[in-house]
């Protein structure tokens, strides 16, 4: 048993049958990783790429401020010597990532393929009663742009790893990221007008909450991690922290309810404009930097 | 739109927001098909690739008596000339096969990768108050063995195709399968004990059945589609025709049913035993006939 009481991987029956605890909104999502589009074997283990593959899924529930349910996943693995190896390492990879985030995996399917590619679908839900999924549409001129946490140290890592370094805390954040789950959830209470995760960069996620809410912004400063240049917190991607968008007041509470839950304080990079032509950074044109493929 | 009010695929949002009728059970499943594996594109269009995937995963609700409520597609397409156009045939396949059975499909992922591959996660439902998914474990000594209709079409139609010929009942029901989703739905409600669907062979899938409740069969009959071998009908897989077992009463209730829908009345081909070292057809042992692999 993984997290919530659902039967975990190991399918008994055609479809596995989850008890619901409300009625109300249930959120999904389908993520994939495929290797020689966004991983390296050389580069990460089978294990890191089971864990990429969930934490990429879940994360797209944090943006909405869910909370994880189940994760469905489906692996194709290619045949020949290691096979099984090579979809044990991948599914031990997956199942970690769920016991750190309360996540059930509760179905699968194995296949033969010429390449790894690993398709997660993920299940969400918010708790009856309160405040609904945040859009990436919700932002308003006036309100106040955050970020969970620093940005770059996933494209680092990836760049030092290319380099033959392998250790370090950007490798880890490459291999090993973390969905902003609890982040989410505590954003979405403290009434969070919009929100995006940060998987293909923050110039670029930004630009697309903005566009879904027909706003511009301007930033202030871009909080880069350590070992990461200022190009890969804006372009890097794979970062998952998550940007939100709020009122000044929600953007008060979220900080009190971080603090108090001990998580890190979301740093805040700037507003939001009216005008949806304008995108700045310190009063210059931003560009949509981001990644369309992770490797090559 | 497509289906039960959720919207259709095109994402707005990192996950779709579902809003589910009631509390309870909400099943899930996915299943995968890969070129080269499972599906041959000389012999198929992406069209038809994109029908089997979702009827395939459909038919995994179909054998526990569920309604679709919506599907999320992983796809994997080779980069180059036509990449498009095959994401475009696949997709409408999809949404075909959702347009037939009433799921929305409302999230979905598109990657490179060298081979075409597409990963359908369904979810489903059963109403408030009926009666609970049913299960393959749940075949008691004593109950008959029905089969929803006949089976083998499916690989002659492959056959037939194979050898050049590309029209004709057989070759449609291998191109663009049925997912037995009302007759699941009239089965779990006249109190069908177990249920699994045709998917690599009836008797793989029978064997299966009688594994997981413990039990043995013997058959008398096998319903085999016009144009199939018995060969092809007992281990051609792909029909997604259902074997339901049931007392004899179920059985009765059932055939009511099916008959007051205009559906076609399921067939009477045996009955559960004691012994779950007993597996006959004709008296005589019946062999784990199915399909691992549908192409090779």
């Amino acid at each position: 048993m993984v997290g919530n009481g659902i039967e975990a991987f190991g399918l008994r029956d055609d479809a596995a049958v989850l008890d619901l605890p409300a009625a109300g909104p249930l959120l999904a999502s389908v993520d994939s990783v495929v290797e020689g589009v966004h991983v390296d074997l050389a580069l990460c283990s089978p294990g890191d790429v089971g864990w990429k593959a969930l934490m990429g899924a879940l994360s797209d529930l944090a943006a909405m401020g869910a909370a994880p349910l189940a994760a469905l996943v489906a692996l194709c693995v290619p045949g020949g010597t290691g096979e099984g190896e090579l979809a044990a390492g991948v599914m031990a990879g997956v199942a970690e990532a769920a016991a750190a985030t309360g996540c059930a995996v509760v179905g699968g399917d194995v296949s033969g393929a010429s390449e790894l590619a690993v398709a997660v679908t993920v299940l969400g839900t918010v708790e009856d009663g309160g405040p609904p999924p945040v859009p990436r549409a919700g932002a308003r001129p006036g309100d106040v742009v955050l970020v969970t946490g620093p940005c770059g140290g996933s494209a680092a890592g990836l760049r030092e790893l290319r380099a033959g370094r392998g250790d370090g805390a950007a490798v880890a954040a490459y291999r090993r990221p973390l969905a902003r789950l609890r982040e989410g959830e505590l954003a979405r209470r403290a009434g969070a007008h919009a929100m995006i995760d940060i998987s293909d960069g923050l110039a670029l996620d930004l630009h697309r909450l903005a566009d879904a809410s027909g706003v511009g912004f301007a930033l202030d400063r871009v909080p880069v991690a350590s070992d990461a240049t200022e190009d890969e917190a804006l372009g890097g991607g794979e970062d998952y922290e998550l940007v939100v968008v709020c009122a000044a007041r929600g953007a008060a509470a979220l900080d009190e309810s971080c603090a108090d839950a001990g998580l890190r304080r979301p740093v805040r990079i700037g507003s939001v404009l009216d005008d949806p032509a304008v995108r700045l950074l310190d009063g210059v044109a931003l560009q949509r930097l981001g990644w369309q493929h992770r490797v090559g």
